[in-house]
């Protein structure tokens, strides 16, 4: 991907969408364990909510990644995965949006396939 | 410490009372997470519950040992720590349990000082 530049105001945009989806997808979480430990009665209960976070916390290092270099691929996945809404973009210049939305288009039919 | 013969109503009687204790600690762990979950309301509160469960797995994975060498240390540390409680032994012998009393005392003693 050609470097892409981002303005102070794409810059602060870009944050606000990234840590939306960073809330949003945290927010997922925390109410898959309010689920999970309802119904843990059981020792193996707790291994398995061990496992589950261990997942968790490598797919949020994995993805949560802030570096310009990458964000356009970034926001394209979690666009793909409904962390994020088109309208949470805004402040982005629309040759970025439109980037992120083709990419997105991808990663949805990729993994459709 | 020198070898211990097992009778086959002790091994049952040792097996009952390793099977409560961890049931007991577990439980705890559960009611725990309970607490912590139902507070839970920032990404940061998911990561303290996640290495909650790491610090809780190794310490299960380390005290809950059942080999007839290392048993009666294993209860004499659920003894101190009061996962076992006296009643719990019963079915072993007067010997075994004295000398689980005796090092249960002595762990007390040392993780007081």
């Amino acid at each position: 991907m050609n470097k892409i530049n981002w303005s102070k105001s794409e810059k602060a945009a870009a944050r606000r969408a990234f840590d939306t989806a960073y809330k949003r997808e945290c927010d997922a979480i925390i109410a898959k364990l309010k689920e999970m430990i309802s119904k843990a009665t059981e020792p193996e209960h707790i291994w398995q909510i061990h496992d589950y976070l261990d997942k968790q916390q490598k797919n949020i290092n994995d993805k949560y990644d802030y570096r310009y270099s990458v964000l356009i691929l970034i926001f394209a996945r979690l666009l793909s995965e409904d962390w994020l809404k088109k309208s949470d973009l805004e402040g982005l210049g629309e040759d970025k949006i439109k980037k992120i939305e083709k990419l997105a288009k991808r990663v949805s039919g990729a993994e459709g396939s």
